[in-house]
């Protein structure tokens, strides 16, 4: 099988430092976004959605979606367990990871490219028709992303990663996130002390460099 | 257990159709959100959020969001499988909800919250300081559900359900989906023969009528 990547975009970091987390080594296939290689006739035979990560398997076959993508790895190479290896922490694991997605992933995305000219007409990641801009959208951001630092900072009060006492899915959803929002210049302020606790750890392990 | 539900509302839908296909029965409690209940102190003791569906287990945790729900219940009952029993199934039937949810389900909330005065300052649900209406929202989510559209039905023209031969999790956010954005005057239209096919199947199903 063979990743289709892109070093600085948020999506195939997941899937990277998922691989990382797993020990796991995978053929990777650079695409660059900067030159809209995406949107090129080649890559869109691969994923006519033109995002990345796609993850192609030997019989031709193509996943999409980061957590998709991760989810299918980790029923291949269950250890260590990102997802969760019992119900609640499986529960736990995707509540964290669909919030984290839903407020704060969410808003850097809107922040990112509903404001300036380098994303003019392209409101949506990857192969779409034209999409203005909403600049209102970065105002919404703003809240969105003071809500996902509160109900984080709140959770890792009591509890040294993201969905508990392993690092999991949730925790790597983080991090590309926060790390990810800086190019929307939202950041995690001082107040946040818990955050920045877990931000230094989880920035420490290897697996953050992927 | 018990669940936090409301009739109308599409992701309660999902955890009532899930719980319907695994022939599963829960205590449900019925949050009446046009009332406002899911914002009262009572229902925010519960789910700070102030969202629908949560799941309250006996020792007193809350689960929310509807898929982290539906995850933990197919953990503790695995058949029949809805979020796949092999590594592929896994893949597909994930890429298939986000797919839905991102293009679909959020074109079909972008729409709904973002025109008219039943959701004037609550452009996102549960508990957030007031948040503008952004009609522009309304556009890009035409261009959205005409993507989601197109997707769906060529991938329904060369298979029975959504993420192959099997019923799964995808179906049933599919179903929510379509069923939902109608509330938003976004269908399926006459052309999309092999949704309207599938649609027609997923509905005879006793699930739809949870």
């Amino acid at each position: 099988m063979r990743l289709y990547d892109s070093p600085w975009a948020p999506s195939p970091r997941r899937v990277r430092m998922f691989l990382a987390e797993k020990g796991l080594d995978i053929d990777c296939v650079a695409v660059d976004l900067r030159a809209g290689a995406n949107l090129a006739p080649e890559y869109l035979r691969v994923n006519a959605r033109g995002c990345v990560p796609a993850l192609e398997l030997d019989d031709g076959e193509v996943l999409c979606e980061s957590a998709a993508i991760c989810r299918y790895l980790e029923a291949l190479h269950p250890e260590p367990s990102l997802f969760g290896a019992t119900p609640i922490a499986i529960g736990r694991i995707e509540a964290w990871t669909r919030r984290i997605e839903g407020d704060g992933y969410a808003a850097a995305g809107y922040a990112l490219r509903n404001a300036g000219p380098a994303f003019k007409d392209r409101g949506l990641p990857g192969k779409w028709p034209p999409v203005a801009q909403i600049p209102e959208l970065a105002t919404r951001a703003l809240v969105m992303w003071t809500g996902f630092v509160d109900t984080l900072d709140e959770q890792l009060a009591s509890n040294e990663w993201v969905a508990g006492e392993a690092y999991s899915f949730a925790d790597i959803t983080a991090l590309v996130t926060i790390d990810f929002a800086r190019a929307a210049k939202l950041v995690v302020p001082e107040r946040a002390a818990n955050i920045l606790r877990w931000h230094k750890a989880a920035s420490a392990r290897p697996s953050a460099g992927a």
